[in-house]
């Protein structure tokens, strides 16, 4: 699958699918690349809206379309690259200094967002120009 | 909410909605219990079909219908109680020697779970039976 030279990619979770269903899994060191401190759930997001537009300078994201579909436009200062989620066993891994945008969503669609770190505003690059320095763009 | 003896219990996650759509978040110390070493998704459940039947010696686990909606009953050796999950910023926390049955799945319904522990067999307590003498009832 694509990913950036920053390490944004895209994984699939361990799949067990029997006559119950389907069972996706992640743990530390196999899909899961860090224990989170914090999660959010993106949902209810109305046709043709945009979300996003910001890196982080520390904390590190897994995002997985739980529901539905969306993409996430993700650029590491060098490289832009679209990554469609549509699936609940596909993970993307967002480093830090990732400037992502989403957008895209299907109805119904719910995007589940693990942290590695709590809510910090200082965290937060929202400045494109702020962005390319960082990344010695 | 309802809440078990030992500590099961519904919570809601912050809300942030605004034109862009919904946001529920859960940090460590504000709807996130404990930092997770392991997520799984639960999805493609079949009509009729159940799961769980189990309870854990140590891990804890937080669940959340992310989509749809299904009913976990619980137990914990002295109380039973049924919880329904219906919305993407509700979670219920599960403590350890929480005996669950998920089941009333419907269609499209996926089921968010994060568990403090990495995956352990030995950790799973299967046996009605060991469960009543584990917890004493």
């Amino acid at each position: 699958m694509p990913a950036l030279g920053n390490g944004t990619r895209m994984f699939r979770f361990a799949q067990h699918a029997d006559a119950r269903g389907g069972l996706s899994v992640a743990e530390l060191g196999a899909g899961l690349p860090f224990r989170p401190a914090r999660l959010f759930l993106i949902h209810d997001v109305p046709a043709g809206a945009r979300r996003g537009a910001h890196a982080h300078r520390r904390c590190c994201q897994l995002a997985v379309a739980v529901a539905g579909e969306l993409t996430i436009r993700c650029d590491d200062g060098r490289t832009r690259e679209d990554f469609r989620l549509r699936r609940p066993d596909e993970g993307l891994y967002l480093p830090p200094l990732t400037w992502t945008e989403l957008g895209q969503f299907v109805p119904g669609t719910v995007l589940l967002v693990l942290a590695s770190e709590p809510y910090d505003a200082a965290d937060y690059v929202r400045d494109p120009a702020e962005f390319r320095r960082l990344t010695g763009g």
